[in-house]
């Protein structure tokens, strides 16, 4: 930061960052970037030299790094480590506000959540949503859930990590959970992008010829996920144009196709499955939205 | 079509569609719509009254409506149904073009593609990859595959069903192939829409919060198709970043997580086991698109 401007740039805030693996390097190198006074702890020594390098504070302690900023940031590999590194700091964090960015499941978030709660402190869970090398940036999609008031408070500091900080909501396992949503959807069309190449290859198609054609359909999806949203939320499945017993025999026409080259069908059995269960349930004239009511039916 | 410019507009080319179902009469209503000469026939009578009044002529036989035009597009329910029809006007058929936009598998395609020779026909098999309403429109994609030389004879005539009418290659299958590896891709991908949805249900989080997110999912799988395919034609899986090991780790995490909401996890162990057997043969440090090893192992 040059030269502060009052009515403009917000007082840079202390941040003290804990856990300084790749992401956590990243997180306090955001930090330092947008001018905030930045200390750093790790429990095994030798990392982050090149933060202090920057003029970030290296704590010889986990409660000397808390007690440095009023804003503290939790990055380690799961909830079993920052768990273990939160307990004895009960404290010392006392009337700061803590930022757990640390990725796991919705569970473990809310869990840390009561523990917090326990002690009187202000507790966000968050979730970054992109690549170590994206933090900071502004596309950089970064989640928190929790405590309202926290997250108004250190909103533009949070910011640094990437505009804007989004705020979901006060149950702390929202953060993990839209991630773990995320996620899904991810996977399942990562699963269904190496099948389409493995059944093009056996067909004598390679990658390359194939990949604009996968963005095609890529592009079809957006509108698709809006109109899925309106029948989950409704819960009503009105099958226009293709309806689930047409697109489900669609299915069962790949899954016969990728059989006869050879290929695993693991995937497409179980979309199979899926949907035959759904078709037996009377959802075959629905839309194809309506394996919801397979795939989560106790919900 | 207004006066004809011979310079720059073909001259008008009879077209002859066999099968008068929702895509055939769209198909017919292309051609007409593009000044084509059109002659139309569907074995149960009583359908396409509205391609007659728009100057479309009904043929008495599949016979007298192939003799009618140098151009003959059939599409039908599927193989068994186009074979029925085109067996036995293989004589009639010579000396045209047979243009087989059915939807089926490669396979079949390809056991057309053997009787048109058989028989001496000039052959092209099709996919449409757009829903009814498309056909026509700029946006319409519509695969070619097979005798080269009749496409480029007739590819003005068949970009009345779309633009730019795109020609694969010599093997009749490519078309369907294509077609399926296409599917492929986007029954995985809605696969793993719902079932985001579905997780997030169970979280409490609506459709219409989580549809803006999976859309930012869909927008960062464009560039991830075409580094999947520099992988899949190469065959060497560098894993940059994130390698499978680390990814077949968080499919397992969002499984654990769906499974504690009581969701239906068969998709994600599907992939959970491609991902496991990919890593038993030593991919784990390369990238996700390994698993075409597993997938295609014998390709």
């Amino acid at each position: 930061m040059t030269q502060a401007n009052a009515t403009t740039e917000p007082t840079p805030t202390p941040v003290t960052v804990l856990g300084l693996g790749d992401m956590g390097r990243a997180l306090a190198g955001a930090f330092l970037a947008a001018g905030h006074p930045t200390t750093v702890w790790n429990r095994s020594p030798g990392k982050g030299g090149e933060l202090v390098e920057r003029g970030a504070v290296r704590a010889a302690s986990a409660e000397e790094a808390v007690r440095a900023s009023g804003l503290v940031v939790v990055c380690l590999v799961d909830y079993d480590a920052s768990d273990a590194v939160l307990e004895p700091l009960a404290g010392a964090l006392a009337g700061r506000v803590l930022v757990n960015l640390t990725s796991d499941t919705p569970a473990r978030s809310r869990q840390t959540a009561a523990w917090a709660e326990k002690h009187s402190l202000s507790y966000l869970d968050g979730a970054i949503m992109v690549p170590v090398g994206v933090v900071g940036s502004a596309e950089a999609l970064v989640f928190h859930s929790g405590d309202r008031a926290a997250f108004e408070a250190h909103e533009s500091t949070l910011k640094a990590l990437g505009e804007p900080a989004t705020f979901l909501g006060e149950d702390h396992g929202l953060a993990a959970a839209y991630d773990m949503a995320m996620l899904d959807f991810f996977y399942g069309a990562m699963g269904g992008l190496v099948h389409a190449f493995a059944l093009a290859r056996a067909e004598g198609i390679d990658g390359a010829s194939l990949a604009p054609y996968l963005n095609t359909i890529a592009g079809i999806l957006p509108p698709i996920a809006a109109y899925t949203a309106e029948d989950i939320d409704s819960r009503t499945y009105a099958g226009e144009g293709a309806n689930l017993a047409m697109m489900a025999a669609s299915v069962d026409h790949i899954l016969h196709t990728a059989k006869d080259r050879g290929l695993d069908v693991s995937q497409l059995a179980a979309l199979k499955g899926v949907t035959d269960r759904a078709i037996a349930k009377g959802h075959g004239p629905e839309s194809w939205s309506s394996i919801v009511e397979v795939i989560a039916a106790d919900h």
